[in-house]
Order: C-alpha cells, then sequence, then structure tokens
C-alpha cells in the first residue's frame, strides 16, 4: 500500500501509471508537479491527480514511492532538487528509456540515498504523448524492465516490482549495460532510422509529391518518427556509445545491400532479403506465442 | 465488358483482382496461369479463377486482357511468350512496382503491339502473399498510377482504368520516370531499410535476446520486411539507379544524425529531429483528409 505517490511528469507514461494504480486500490494519493501547467491541470481536472505540487521536490516530500517519469536529459536536475527531501522510507524509482546514465546521476546526486532508487523501464508507449493520450491499460501485459542496484535493499525492489504488476505489467530484471545494449538495437535505432526517413523527404523542395504518394509501407515504417523529439534527443545522447555503434552497424549493413544492388548481384541480394524475410516471419510467430 | 480475363501469377495481386473484377460482373471469364501448381489448384477450388491454363501463352490466347501479376524480373520472359499469341484487340497490362524497366522490355520484346501494353502500378500490398490472402477489396480506395506509353491508343488505357475503377481504386498517371523516383523513396527504400534491420540483428550471435525484447515501435518499422524477397530484388535491380541514389541519400542522412550524437550536439540533434516529427504529423493529418 503507497499512501502518497508522487508523479514526477504527468504525461503518457506517468499519467498511465497514476490511473493505473488508482484502479487497483494500491494508492491512496497522488500528487503531480511537471513543467507544463496546462497539462498538470488537466490531469488534475481529469482524476488522474489529486493534488498539484508548486515543485517537484514538493511533490516528494512526504511521498513513499516517488516516480521520474520525465525525458531522460531532466533526470539529473530533479535528482539533485528531490535528494534533499528524501526520508528513510521513501523509494525513488524512474520510467527513463536508457539505465547506464540515469544510475551514474544517482550515484552522484542522491549520495548515501542511492540505495533507494530502483531503476525501471516500463516497455510501453506511443507516438502520442501528454496525460490527454494517458489511460490506465497502458502497461497491461508489457514488459517492465528493472535494472535493481547492488545498493539496493530487496524490500525496495520489491515494492517497485509490486506498483508495475499492479499495474498488469510482466517484471524483467537485467543488467544495465545489457538493458542499454538490447534497447538500442531494438528501439533507439528504429526510431532514428524513422526521424532519418522523414527528415530526408521533409527536406526535398518536391515533399509532398513523395508523401502524397507513401502509402501502409511508408506509414508503419516512420510511425515512430511521430514521437516526442525531446524524449529522443535525450535518449539518444544519454545512450551516445551504444547508439553510436548501432547506427555504425546499420549503416555497414544498408551500404552492403546498396553494393549489391550497384553491382546487380542478384543472388547475393536475395540470400539477404530472404534471411531477413524469414527473421521477420519467425518473430512474428514467437510475438504470436509470446504476446506482451 | 471483358469476355475473357487472362491473369499470369494468380497471388495476392492477380488473384485479388480476379475476386473484385468477378464480383462487378465486369468479366465473364477468368482463366489463371503461374508457377504454383498448388496456389493455381487452391485458386480453382475458391472460384478466384474459372479455368487454370497450361502455359502464360495458352492463358493469354483468345483473352481481350491480359494482365501480368508477377515480380518484375519475371515480365521480359513472359512477355516474350505472349507476344506471338497477341491479337488486334487484346490489351496486356501489368502490375509491376517499377515502370521504366517494364515499359523497356515491352518495346523490346513486343514489337509493333507496343501500343497494345497500358503499364499500371496498383498501390496496394501486404507482407503476405499468394491467392490464400487475395480478397475482393485489396484495391478498394487505393491509388492505381497508370504510366500511359506515347503509342497507347485512348481507348487500351480506357479499357484499364475501367477495370482499376471497377475494382474500387482511384487513377493517376505519371510519367514512368516519376513513378520510379517517387516510389523510390517512399517505397523501395522502407522496404530495403527494413529487411536491413532485420539482417542486421537476425545475424548476431544473441539475436534472440534483441528479438525477445522487440516492442511495437520494433514491429511496425519492421512489417514491410516480411514482404517476398524475390519481388523486392526484382524491384532493387529493376530500378537500380534510382534505389542507389535513395539509399546513398538515406545512408548520408543516418550518418549526418550519428555524428551530431557522437559530437553530443544536442541542439542540431534536436532540429533534425523536430523536423521530422513534425513532417510525420503532418502527414498523418494528410493522410486522414486523404484516405487511400
Amino acid at each position: 500500500m503507497i499512501r502518497r505517490l508522487a508523479i514526477i511528469g504527468v504525461g503518457l507514461i506517468g499519467g498511465s501509471l497514476a490511473l493505473a494504480l488508482k484502479r487497483t486500490g494500491l494508492v491512496e494519493e497522488v500528487v503531480g508537479a511537471g513543467r507544463g501547467q496546462a497539462n498538470l491541470a488537466l490531469a488534475l481536472a481529469n482524476g488522474v491527480i489529486d493534488a498539484q505540487a508548486e515543485s517537484p521536490e514538493a511533490a516528494a516530500a512526504g511521498a513513499d514511492v516517488v516516480v521520474l517519469a520525465v525525458p531522460v536529459g531532466s533526470m539529473p536536475a530533479l535528482m539533485a532538487r528531490i535528494a534533499p527531501v528524501m526520508h528513510d522510507d521513501m523509494v525513488l524509482t524512474d520510467v527513463g528509456s536508457t539505465k547506464q546514465d540515469v544510475i551514474a546521476a544517482a550515484r552522484n546526486l542522491l549520495g548515501a540515498r542511492v540505495g533507494q532508487f530502483v531503476p525501471a523501464h516500463p516497455i510501453a508507449g506511443a507516438e502520442a504523448s501528454g496525460v490527454v493520450a494517458a489511460h490506465a491499460d497502458l502497461f497491461r501485459g508489457k514488459d517492465v524492465i528493472l535494472t535493481p542496484l547492488p545498493e539496493n535493499p530487496e524490500i525496495a525492489v520489491a515494492r517497485v516490482q509490486a506498483l508495475w504488476q499492479g499495474c498488469g505489467a510482466h517484471i524483467e530484471t537485467m543488467s544495465p549495460l545489457e538493458h542499454d545494449r538490447v534497447f538500442a538495437a531494438v528501439s533507439h535505432l528504429p526510431h532514428l532510422a524513422a526521424f532519418a526517413l522523414m527528415d530526408e523527404l521533409a527536406s526535398r523542395e518536391n515533399s509532398p509529391l513523395y508523401f502524397r504518394h507513401a502509402g501502409s509501407g511508408f506509414r508503419d515504417f516512420t510511425r515512430i518518427a511521430g514521437s516526442q523529439p525531446e524524449m529522443w534527443r535525450d535518449i539518444a545522447l544519454a545512450n551516445r556509445e551504444t547508439v553510436v555503434a548501432e547506427l555504425d552497424a546499420y549503416i555497414a549493413r544498408l551500404a552492403h545491400i546498396r553494393d549489391l544492388i550497384a553491382a546487380g548481384d542478384g543472388e547475393a541480394l536475395m540470400a539477404v532479403l530472404s534471411r531477413a524475410s524469414q527473421a521477420r516471419q519467425q518473430w512474428a510467430q514467437y510475438k504470436l506465442k509470446n504476446p506482451r
């Protein structure tokens, strides 16, 4: 049971978490804080939060659990403000899409209280953003990755775990390094690749001609390019080394395909496309059997 | 009214065309031919075609309209076989995803009858393939691009146009060059980019770890990588110059983003991602107002 839950950043993720936990009855009171006053007012009016604090530290003061639900680039400044109001029974957690940098910030800024910070990453989201997009079922059946610290007492990890299980999520534990590597490849890279295609076409003089004829393949490929630029800038910079390595590998793979086409090597091209197509079909089968 | 329609290649596109035209009553008899005997037998059993011919030329002989619904790399060999059975009232058309190469083949192989060939490209499809995936509504509300030849009599173009309008499609006319440029950017490139990501991850020793954590963004980005490898090999080679130029432009754009991340230039990165995200949101709005 959480008496007071503080959500810093009441957007799609923070708002959905509040709604899901209120429905379970696991939470008595949700206090929200954030930068967007209109967004916060809407969250209050819609009952997503019960009270609106004037600052992150005011929201956190007296809370049992504090959730940082902001782009990862904003985490350090928030931790610095919240550290002074942390008390012994408080658990701090986050929803950041990268983990090594957030953990490094926690080590720098929380001092002896770093063991009260349990890093987490719910694998859910959409190109929509803001509390208007929040809903109580966002995390149902989805993965939440925990990357606990050696300093975390078991009870702190268990509290964060219970919170996400209350939302219907499935918990997995990984090391921060493994997390950042895996999500650089399956999430950060595809987002940047989708942004790159939109930027390339939008920069052309005759872009309306292209966009007019873009169909359903283009629609799905670029869907994630509608995501929040700030969030993805932060992720790319936070996971810089790994993201750059993934982009290099992807560019090399594209250049290889380009060279096969330029050389008219149909056989080698067919081998690459067949392997890719088979892998995609196998993955679709796997996801049918393991939906989340 | 078409007395006899020959469909060479009774797959997703050819089969859906047959089903749509039979429903309109615009066609008296549909004869199918193709390489896959099991697929053809299924098409016959399901009533997608009325008769199964032993060869493409046998299907075409005596047909009013012949539709080549095969990967573009197979068009030249088919044209060579059909040319000898063409009569004065026959219209030949195709559904190829590239137009300049198919037209070049027609000029080479159809001789004086090239005016009877009306090039067409229905903008519809799916990663599914084969006649099992065919359905009568595949082209409803979709674009079909015609790239007529100077040699085409108006009446031949009108017949092909009527055929697709009968399927509920919207007709647009473009030059073959413009067609190949536009679709290289909005279709061929995204397909190759999706294949490239799947191939990159599938080639890794620990690929199951990556695939296990791939979520909905990855799912949509890579959906088109499940497409038929043969079809996309043919398209890439048929539209070689333009596809290579598009891959070069895309690789350069990715390399630019990579360099901004490596340099930690958050401001320039934010500008790129914001432009891309805005363009994607505008395109989604445009498509809502112009659905097809």
